[in-house]
């Protein structure tokens, strides 16, 4: 029997909030939907921020409303704060993602608040969310590169993976947010990490800007981690930076995964079916960086 | 001080043996002048095969003989046969490249011999290259799967490795030619390879069809491998399979291994010119899949 891999699809989040274009509830839980049918177990499904901020997102409540209703999988709120945490949890959210910041310049540009106040508020998120029985994810963005502070300090990273898991998060999870980690890098941090905590609650979330996305997959797959974050159809990135990549493809790791031996419960082809609606709803999703193979050797029509 | 990795850049020969347009040796020339412009010190610079068979590699010799006197750079010749090694050398090349096949339907399609009357062609030329003091590398082709037979036996790569290992070859050069090798199966294979022979002879050739290229090289950087060909600009593939990927791009393997901390010796701004170059001669170069970051954050002019 193989091993299992879990993927997290990202893309109903992480993928949509800079698109251009912007799409209605029910359009990106026709998303959702495909990546149910391809197997999909685990979906970040959406974000409670202001609409104003990030109208990509606006509508949450009612998208986690129609949300099918599935006990197998895990469908995830991201929540900026605690208000995020009551908007998501209101609307029925059973699983929620709060974020850190491994910078100070991050932590400023994203939520005006310092790197310990960020801390602070995720602490209390965490708190309240055991006492609720909700599950949370504890995210540690910018974990190898701030774009405004430059390097992470691995040191601090693992201090805030430790405080957060102590704490009680159901999942801790690593994030190259800019997509600049190298699979050196990431060997080293997560084998540390591993080695402090088991790989049980943690996970890792990877851009694939430098094209080094599938590596690192694999880099931290050798250091123990079994969850990714992945985004189907490469959706991501920000379309005022020309050609700028989003996460890494869910296609692409899906394929790694499966070729070297795991389970990831993922239907291949349904897969790169749910790649053409990424693409047919936003008009920019760029597809796996195997696309081209993939869609041959599938057989997925044009 | 950081260790050295050596690139070898394939794609004067590797990646334009199958371009639909056909370069003529001084454009040839051009694109090999830029590469020693970038800090390539090991380049494939043509191959002495019939140029009816394959048109774009006719005036090896011509080129050969253009090649600027560089006793820093190691220029190779692809040769198919005897025949090709006695026109590579009688061109003045110092440094050969001879393929083996770890597959019978490869054999057969390529040069209609069963494999192990390669095995016993590619002896020979060892041997004499040997005797007269050229350099020589000894390919394992298709060494993780052929697109015949399937996946490639890995016992049997092993001994074509220590047999070629034995006979005296400079580099043996274990080939995934097609693209199909995912990263757990080569660190496997290479690890085991070098084991048993040091790492100071191997190498390793990606593909990236599938995605994995980047993620391949570091699993044999793992494996303690220090030599690897890639193709400048992601040049390769077939023109009449759309879609098909080339080489690895020495830009994608160039800047992953620069940001692990290796020292390649590449000026990666200069390599992005020399993709441009590749771009503009064949029309055909997709140009390594960090593209866009690379040329935005290297100031490379549109």
């Amino acid at each position: 029997m193989s091993e299992r891999v879990f993927i997290n699809d990202v893309g109903p989040r992480d993928g949509l909030q800079n698109q251009p274009r912007i799409l209605q509830p029910a359009q990106r839980l026709g998303l959702i939907e495909s990546l149910l049918d391809a197997g999909l177990k685990h979906i970040e499904a959406g974000a409670f921020v202001s609409p104003k901020a990030v109208p990509a997102m606006a509508g949450a409540a009612e998208l986690f409303a129609a949300l099918p209703d599935r006990d197998d999988v895990t469908f995830t709120a991201l929540i900026p704060n605690m208000k995020g945490y009551e908007l998501a949890t209101a609307a029925g959210a059973r699983s929620v993602c709060m974020v850190l910041y491994a910078s100070e310049g991050m932590a400023q540009a994203n939520v005006r608040m310092s790197r310990a106040e960020a801390d602070a508020a995720g602490a209390a998120i965490v708190e309240r969310a055991r006492q609720e029985g909700v599950r949370v994810t504890s995210t540690v963005s910018v974990a190898f590169e701030c774009p405004f502070d430059g390097p992470a300090d691995p040191g601090l990273v693992a201090d805030m993976v430790a405080r957060f898991a102590d704490l009680g998060s159901d999942e801790v999870c690593v994030a190259d947010t800019i997509g600049a980690a190298n699979p050196v890098q990431v060997r080293r941090l997560m084998g540390a990490l591993v080695d402090a905590h088991g790989a049980e609650r943690l996970s890792c979330h990877f851009h694939d800007t430098r094209a080094m996305g599938v590596a690192n997959v694999f880099a931290a797959v050798e250091a123990g981690i079994r969850k990714f974050d992945a985004s189907i159809g490469r959706l991501g990135g920000c379309p005022f930076a020309p050609g700028a990549s989003g996460n890494v493809a869910t296609e692409d790791v899906n394929m790694m995964l499966s070729q070297a031996g795991f389970d990831t419960g993922i239907d291949a082809r349904k897969l790169q079916v749910a790649a053409r609606v990424a693409e047919e709803l936003t008009g920019n999703a760029p597809g796996g960086r195997a696309r081209a193979w993939l869609e041959r050797n599938l057989e997925v029509a044009a």
